[in-house]
């Protein structure tokens, strides 16, 4: 392994970069990023050593692709069709299925990897990328089987170098079960951030009395719109189906609030406390 | 100042018994709690120096009550009633409109100052307090003008030697405010909490994909249902507008979702990273 190509230098294709230069002092990391500002910042910030194209992927014995999941959908199969035959493309999309399904039949199908590490922070850019993102993280792995496995191997070693925990699972198990855990929580939070902001329209000392339980709930919404809003879209009728469900779950709790029914809403709060064993295991 | 009576020794009492110790080693604190265990928790943790009963406090220069808040509205007449008339009694609930209308007409109302220390932790009890719990965090203050000149600046300088800094607040304002900023947190991360429960029942490895995202919006739902119901109960009507528009968003954006309305969906998300900058004005 000598050139890899990062095809999108943000949050997490620079915090692989830099941790995977760490790891093998002697590679060369080129950045591809249709934002030049942002190659400028991770050239400058030393996240990669050399700018690059598309037309360069030939001599590429890694890609990973860390861009908008609209943008890899597209993109994927051009990628591939510019690579080796020796060469692994590694993609860190949030949704699973629309991606697999882009390259189910490309001739170098075997050459591509689908992963989500489960590693984001609600910053992005160059600048966001650190080392040491991914130590004790999950990287989920879908549709390995169709991975040659020589290339399996490189990919399982270099996840490994960088501290991450490895789970299998189906495309469409994954885009099901992230909605619930990572998608919705990114609409709670932005639905939040923006019923206090409408709120404090009118009321400008509201904010003074935000404390770190507020900050906590709305920090998601910080989250780039470019990245959502393709995930949202991918994973459509998940996503709609856990809003349903928690709409329904605050409906519920309105209603019993209406009907002073606080007893119930002591119980609901309660067994719901369950998430703390939950969020013990959680890094 | 020599005899302060910390009436609940949970986190916000006990936090203010560590700073207040601290700042003046002279006084003696004590703590009086219907929870036998908290109380001997805080006397070995030296939260506390001495245990007390309610009949005591005839002998307090300072009392502050942090219990919840339908039993701080049932017990601060008797509170008022059993100390001398240089004594002052402060009350750190999350809700102030139920709590000031209990003791309005009370002879002693000038020994009552009506407080909300914004500084809690999704954690509880006496093991929870810390040093420093207070530091750089709001104290709404509520109807100061009816508390006695001398007892004002007694409290505010208690309140600034462990750091905080006062905001000034009608009772029916603050309810209404607080609503948004904290109670509606507690409800959507509860409800969040529950939603992803109720599926990992079916589909066990769904926790084993949570990020710290999803850590992040649902770290509230630890919260204790025996100091949050009472608040939802005091502040019921707030707290269900506040709830009614948060669903009214939900909905509103599951509806963009479904009508495939993704650039609406974007630019909510854009105008909602507006709270970035508010969230950098919170400690």
């Amino acid at each position: 392994m000598k050139n890899i190509y990062m095809i999108g230098v943000g949050l997490i294709g620079g915090s692989f970069a830099i941790d995977i230069k760490k790891n093998n002092p002697d590679v060369v990391i080129y950045g591809i990023d249709k934002n030049e500002k942002h190659l400028e910042e991770a050239l400058e910030l030393g996240v990669i050593q050399e700018k690059a194209i598309l037309d360069d992927l030939e001599k590429a014995d890694l890609v990973i692709v860390s861009i908008p999941v609209d943008a890899t959908v597209k993109l994927l199969p051009t990628i591939l069709d510019k690579i080796s035959d020796n060469s692994l493309v590694i993609d860190a999309g949030s949704t699973k299925n629309a991606i697999c399904k882009a390259v189910e039949h490309h001739p170098k199908r075997r050459n591509f990897l689908a992963a989500h590490p489960i590693a984001g922070t609600e910053n992005s850019g160059p600048t966001a990328a650190i080392s040491g993102l991914y130590v004790g993280k999950t990287n989920i792995i879908c549709e390995v089987e169709k991975t040659t496995f020589k290339l399996q191997e490189m990919a399982l070693k270099l996840f490994m170098d960088i501290g991450m925990r490895i789970r299998y699972m189906d495309p469409v198990s994954h885009d099901k079960h992230i909605a619930y855990v990572s998608h919705l929580s990114h609409i709670s939070s932005f639905m939040l951030g923006k019923t206090v902001i409408e709120k404090a329209k009118n009321e400008r000392d509201i904010f003074d009395m935000a404390g770190s339980g507020f900050a906590s709930t709305v920090r998601l919404a910080k989250s780039s719109p470019a990245m959502w809003t393709p995930i949202f879209k991918q994973n459509k009728e998940n996503v709609i189906e856990t809003l349903e469900e928690y709409i329904n779950n605050l409906q519920q709790f309105k209603e019993l609030m209406q009907q002073d029914n606080f007893s119930d809403i002591f119980n609901e709060m309660e067994s719901t406390n369950y998430i703390t064993q939950i969020l013990n295991g959680i890094k």
